[in-house]
């Protein structure tokens, strides 16, 4: 028989990965802090919880996709919270990105309950979220991962076991690390290009074929391309995850200098204005450092 | 008719690239610092030229395979050197990686005797080399591509005519940054995963299937897992890339902040004497910078 879920957090993530919980068959406990976004999701069977508190109470497996670390301690540790209705044998699966040190600190308070968490961060986007094909990275006990193993299968098709508490948002932080420093050096490449007089398009197209080939080039290609940077992955977003993985560095002992820098581009981005564009948009960061001054100097 | 090809340079590129041309039927004129290089070519049919000067009075077409920015201003500038004995109407084909401003002065310099220039550095390595599947950047006239072209086409499996004068060294300094930006991402990602708990296997597994998947990941992937660093492409080469880039971002007006940071890691990497591993070593600076002190504080 298939497990009751609690699902909290229904944005443009959680909302269509409960969707497909609920259309797998599951029964759902669903809490939203807009409830409204709850409501397409109860017209199909499920039930709507006023708090975390109360979808703890119901539910053998308590799912959370929240925005940023603050969420989800006040979703499991805050008044109402999950912590003060779990059930004992209860799984919390955390699917927000984090920071791994809180992660390992509610894991260790659920554990007081007797109920276990697993980290369980993705990629993929909304896209991925909707199609069930994200990349899910997971941390905790292998049989908590086992007892959730279904459930990531509906919702990812990349489902990965890598370490303990806390081991998910690791690995999701490197993701994040990989792909933002990605971006900056196609991002240098490119304005490299300009001002040498080679054309963004020839650029992409020929270091597409050697070593220097990666997925932000080929996936990004449009946006770099025309410069319509509508989201995609929101570069605030980006920049939020490069600070888990600092933190993350300064608590564990990994030096990340080119990180600690590309983190700064995203913050300069941030405060231009053009946090909600897609993170490829840090390109617009490196040509306003290239730009001459027109005006009198 | 096959144009009689003058041939600088026979190192570990030059070499058998030379060879290549030569097995499909050019007559070949070589020169190299170490004139034992030219042996086997010569037992092939090539003919021995004493200096770059005697190469250029008896080729209709001299190709240049040097290390760095100074080599090819000595051999094409210097006391006999290419100028000195350039017919009107030949064509230097420039395959070395060097700057892109000497490149234009060059390429002026050789107009003056009626002559022409095409920069046309390469990327794929020694393998690409001897394989003759290497990617080639050119820059220069359309009248001047289309004559080297089926050269070009024995050498190289990607050839793309990108710009004007300089333009393929633009292009390959842009490719030099992506790559060794990317190792650097790729370096901090697994240094996060391994203070983390997370093995470095399982960070390139999971980051491999979604947008921070790239090439130097999947190339250097056991160099990275067994920390053999035997090159490959030397550090203190792709040191020396970088800095062309930062020189010609430095004339064109292009901001590199993370290149230069880059930079500066390769620059670290060669001063601890690892200069002759290859690039993906630079990992090493990273867990450097990442180690903990183990005796007294």
């Amino acid at each position: 028989m298939l497990d009751t879920v609690g699902f909290i957090g229904l944005g443009i993530m959680g909302l269509p990965m409960a969707r497909n919980l609920q259309r797998a068959g599951h029964r759902m406990v669903v809490q939203s802090r807009t409830a409204a976004k709850a409501a397409t999701l109860v017209e199909e069977g499920a039930v709507a919880a006023a708090t975390p508190r109360e979808v703890a109470a119901r539910a053998d497996v308590i799912v959370t996709v929240l925005p940023d670390t603050p969420d989800v301690e006040a979703v499991v540790a805050g008044p109402s919270g999950v912590l003060e209705g779990v059930r004992a044998g209860a799984l919390l699966i955390d699917m927000s990105t984090i920071s791994p040190g809180v992660t390992r600190r509610l894991a260790a308070r659920l554990e007081e309950r007797g109920a276990s968490m697993l980290d369980a961060p993705v990629s993929g986007g909304d896209v991925g979220a909707i199609q069930g094909t994200l990349t899910i990275m997971v941390g905790g006990a292998a049989r908590d991962f086992e007892r959730a193993k279904p459930l990531f299968e509906v919702m990812g098709r990349h489902v990965a076991h890598v370490g303990g508490i806390g081991a998910g948002q690791v690995t999701k932080a490197a993701n994040q690390v990989v792909v933002g420093v990605t971006i900056a050096a196609v991002a240098e490449a490119l304005v490299l290009g300009q001002r040498g007089g080679v054309p963004a398009e020839t650029i992409l197209d020929v270091l597409g074929t050697g070593v220097a080939g990666n997925r932000v080039m080929e996936l990004k290609r449009q946006k770099l391309l025309t410069h319509v940077f509508d989201p995609g992955f929101r570069a605030e977003l980006h920049h939020k995850d490069l600070g888990i993985a600092l933190a993350e560095g300064r608590e564990s002992g990994a030096a990340l200098p080119v990180t600690a820098l590309v983190d700064q581009l995203f913050g300069v981005m941030k405060r231009k204005g053009w946090g909600g564009e897609d993170h490829s948009g840090l390109i617009r960061v490196i040509e306003e450092l290239s730009a001459q001054r027109t005006g009198s100097q």
